[in-house]
């Protein structure tokens, strides 16, 4: 189990290998974000995407997703996260794209009113299979404290 | 149509009814946030949550729909977003929850480079039908300038 000492401020991580299909970007925009240009390439033609791209928000969602798995796979002691910091979509993200994230840990705070638990900071640079920079946030996430040292 | 020029510092919007239900919870949670505090009421009565409750970046992709389904009722001349900042999950979102949105335009400013659009930016904050804040979020959204003033 890794927990909260386990993080070490300037460590870089890299992650997740994420498919993205045609079928999931138009699943995902149908339920929560049915611009006409996350839904067919016609009207994503006529805008900046040139072709149908992938929700911001959806990206977001793969991100998470090859997150969690990763956080499963070392078994980290995570207790959830209160927010997210500086999201940007720098780039499209296509059908036929496929992600991976990398990661490295900014920040690291005990909790003074919960010393059981501690936050870190981390920015999240996703790519595409072009190692282009596809979207970039700062995560913050919650971790707890080994039992004997809390 | 409702271009950058209509969009007013200051201006003030309540939109939104969304029933979140413990299928869409869970089906979300699988895809994208296979966390076990997400995916079960066992698991998630060890934790802070309690009961299951909704992964932060769900309420972003509910929030999401209610924006875009007020956006195209109001017939936005939007272009897309660049991001989001100081997205903060403050409470747990439960299945039988109903969610809305409160939003408030922050400043706006057009684009140097782009005069054929701006930006503005809108502090949102989502509330449940007990009118509990249950996140709140700084969005960043494009919007078309009038043709005969680009």
């Amino acid at each position: 189990m890794i927990y909260f000492e386990d993080i070490e401020v300037g460590t870089t991580q890299s992650f997740g290998s994420y498919e993205v299909t045609r079928e999931e970007v138009i699943d995902f925009a149908s339920k929560y974000d049915p611009q006409p240009f996350h839904l067919n390439d016609e009207a994503a033609a006529q805008t900046y995407f040139g072709r149908l791209s992938a929700s911001g928000w959806h990206t977001c969602a793969m991100t998470m997703r090859m997150l969690v798995d990763s956080m499963m796979e070392r078994k980290a002691a995570s207790l959830g996260s209160p927010g997210v910091d500086k999201v940007r979509w720098l780039q499209p993200v296509y059908p036929g794209d496929t992600l991976r994230v990398e990661s490295e840990v900014l920040s690291k705070r005990q909790s003074e009113s919960k010393p059981q638990m501690g936050s870190f900071q981390s920015e999240m640079t996703v790519y595409n299979q072009n190692n282009e920079p596809v979207m970039t946030m700062v995560s913050i996430a919650l971790m707890r404290v080994r039992a004997d040292a809390a």
